[in-house]
């Protein structure tokens, strides 16, 4: 694949920016990144696990970033690096188009408001729309189509890809990374019930999001009902994750695909919720706690570790024999302890 | 959080919209609602709920709304009705400062097409399309960047907020709300498969919503094949909620996130279904069913009650050493009934 | 519900583009389909199912399509076909009034890069954006809204619905038809941990769609880390689904509304996934598998054949007590083997 306007680096640069040992030819041109089997002269491979150094033997990459301690086995030039993942990551960056695209200013389709304050080297792409009272820090860049309702706030370096909603009275800290359809702040789910029917709570908090929270594609995060819903810093938040009001998650947790939390729970620093887990409403789970695909949390946790629910995978007719069982458990565990006391009697 | 245009009221204003009844200075101005422990003298806090009336002694609101029995509990001034949590809805809406937003009428930017019938007091937001054939009712709110197909009908005080997309064909009541990113009627997922390959069946179907119905963020509800997809009046839809095709789902029943509902099943009027469950195809849920978080409802369900399924969630360790045995369900079942018959004959 | 610009056939043209057998009146107008039960004379009704023959007697349909051998039990004119089911795809896509539309061209008011390489008959609709860089087929359709990002390409006669997301660097064979709200190439979740927090890891790869795939409202299919995240021919795809980084999926694989697949998993050709179904990440599902609604499969398949997990719905009540001993299920086999011992000695 190739892209527009893909950047390109020596392999001096790339060392100098990754605070990486080169050795090899400084003056080569590296065009990319590709993994160890597939990279060729132009790009950069990696190796960040002890089971891919057979691979090096056969590589035809420009260079590798490994650790020192690899080196020797590297037939190519390689950058050397205590750490070659979070080499990996950096260098990454550097080849993203879309971080290397020149700023496009304010495109004459998008409608912004008279009163919106604009930090320096602000970006709006075409038809997007910027309500009264709107704050963007320095450098924030708002894609196409995209849309930021009144009096909502979005820190420095911020980037909003096409066709993202951030509703009213929205705080967004600094670069933020918003993926296409996500939403953040429609209304949390809050009724009263009466005379047969359902009255609704208007949703009068906000969302106030920290720095260098990611948000994936079509993820939502509601409105608080009268306090705010809070993420933390650094919190990492995948695609088609829901995240009900009042909500409030602690810094540095990162959250998979499909994760729903259901109202004023409060997650931990440093959570890791993988995909399609399911939280109760109203639940603390503290700091440090890791939860499995798929797992239902419905009691607080107290205690960091990791936790898991449901069943795993089996053929289908091996499973409906099972499950069957599961209905009777309760009573196999009767006649088991009768069976038991029974045996001790005799 | 300060909203832009958030409304003010004296409390004797508030009395009367509420049809409370008011022990104190009628002429305090209130400008908003929070919790008991937060709120100041410019807001109204609610007591709801027996087990807060212990906070009552240090609260410092303009106001509290509550029920008569614990007015003499409270030391500031007190709005006093029968149904206090039905009270801090209405109240939630008058605060609601998107409903007290003037009315914008149709941006120049939207693009909105020549037979469109617009009803009185119609806002239409910037860059909104409006296809052939469609019908606004009186004071129907079309947020920035949404999309109504040719011939779909909405009724009157509707409001979509932004990036809100309604497919062709699709008829809506009258007060409904739908939230950014949402699409309703998008096609349903049919095809006949035949010569090794997938044959479109097109949807040719619509959804009708009743009246009051509420659709979260990012849900979907899916066009029917042939006959139309159906929610009824006051069904209230959370966020990240998928309903296929040829559902229909009766009155008054609530949804809560990451619901998924497959095709044709017919949901009762009354029924609450708990974040992230799954209703099987085909399936009948007769009034008043409840069913619990992340449940999977394979057969049609004709008493009301509650209904759930999985397992709760544990240690990592100890789900493994018991999800393994869940395979092995069934040969336990068997060996202990043989042990049972081998006890009795002993 | 009637739609604007619904198309009308004779029978005679019907049974033509049918290839099927007319034994009728064909100069009967038909304006379109409905079920055996509720068709008038203008529509179509079908049998493809032998348990809806008794439905016939009363058919007052102005035509039934059907197989041969049930064309007797047919008390008004029939259209005759092999396979009835097929035949009712085809002729469902006579009817869909958003193929029958006449082509728009581009809307004034989208904003289309100068360097746009168009096919013949594009339509571009009202506020879409297409960057730089990207190539149109014949007859493609852009709706209202969308957003096609830098460099991708979109074969001949895809069609995008209002709202729809395609990044930058995209690839999507012909034909494909992709839903309001869908979002295909927003970035993969990938993140190196060091020092307490996440860097991010640029997700450099694309997404490769192949001809003929449907893609749901609100479903994502995120871009590839390094390599690109590919979906086979004829895939298809419902709502509101997940599609991490990195996965690939086989030809004619279709995934129901709610699936979540984890980054660089493998599905096969011909697998049919459920409704709510989980894969973990870096799994290997062999070709002809089925995964019964919300599954979590966390080992890879070798074996084609239909695979569950999960248990089924039941009272709460009773779910309670069996939930309960799940979490002892390890134990009672230990125990249920120790009396099985001493039966066997005693």
């Amino acid at each position: 694949m190739t892209h527009p306007a893909t950047p390109q680096y020596t392999l001096t640069e790339l060392a100098e920016r990754l605070g990486a040992q080169l050795i090899g030819d400084g003056s080569r041109r590296i065009r990319g990144l590709a993994t160890l089997k597939e990279a060729g002269p132009d790009q950069v491979a990696f190796v960040a696990n002890r089971s891919y150094i057979k691979d090096l033997a056969n590589c035809r990459a420009g260079a590798v970033l490994l650790h020192p301690e690899h080196g020797a086995a590297c037939p190519v030039a390689r950058l050397e690096l205590a750490n070659p993942y979070l080499g990996y990551a950096h260098l990454s960056q550097l080849f993203d188009p879309i971080l290397a695209a020149p700023v496009g200013g304010i495109h004459p389709t998008a409608v912004v408001a008279e009163d919106v304050v604009l930090g320096a080297r602000v970006e709006i792409g075409p038809n997007a729309v910027v309500e009264a009272g709107v704050e963007l820090g320095d450098e924030v860049v708002v894609g196409a189509g995209s849309f930021i309702g009144a009096g909502s706030c979005i820190g420095d370096q911020s980037r909003l890809h096409a066709n993202v909603t951030v509703c009213h009275g929205v705080i967004i800290g600094k670069r933020a990374l918003l993926h296409s359809g996500c939403v953040i702040g429609g209304d949390g789910f809050g009724f009263a019930h009466d005379g047969g029917r359902w009255h609704k709570i208007a949703q009068l908090g906000g969302v106030v999001l920290g720095d260098d929270v990611e948000v994936g594609s079509c993820s939502s995060i509601d409105r608080g009902a009268l306090d705010d819903t809070v993420i933390g810093n650094d919190v990492k938040i995948d695609s088609q994750v829901q995240i009900a009001h009042n909500v409030r998650i602690g810094d540095h947790s990162a959250l998979a695909g499909c994760v729903g939390i259901a109202g004023s729970t409060r997650v931990g620093k440093n959570c890791m919720l993988g995909g399609g887990v399911g939280l109760s409403g109203h639940l603390t789970i503290c700091d440090g706690v890791q939860v499995t695909g798929m797992s239902l949390v419905t009691n607080s946790i107290h205690e960091p570790g990791v936790y898991s629910s449901g069943t795993g995978a089996m053929s289908n007719a091996q499973w409906r024999k099972n499950a069957v069982r599961f209905k009777q458990l309760d009573d196999m565990a009767r006649r088991l302890a009768r069976l038991e006391k029974r045996d001790q009697q005799g």
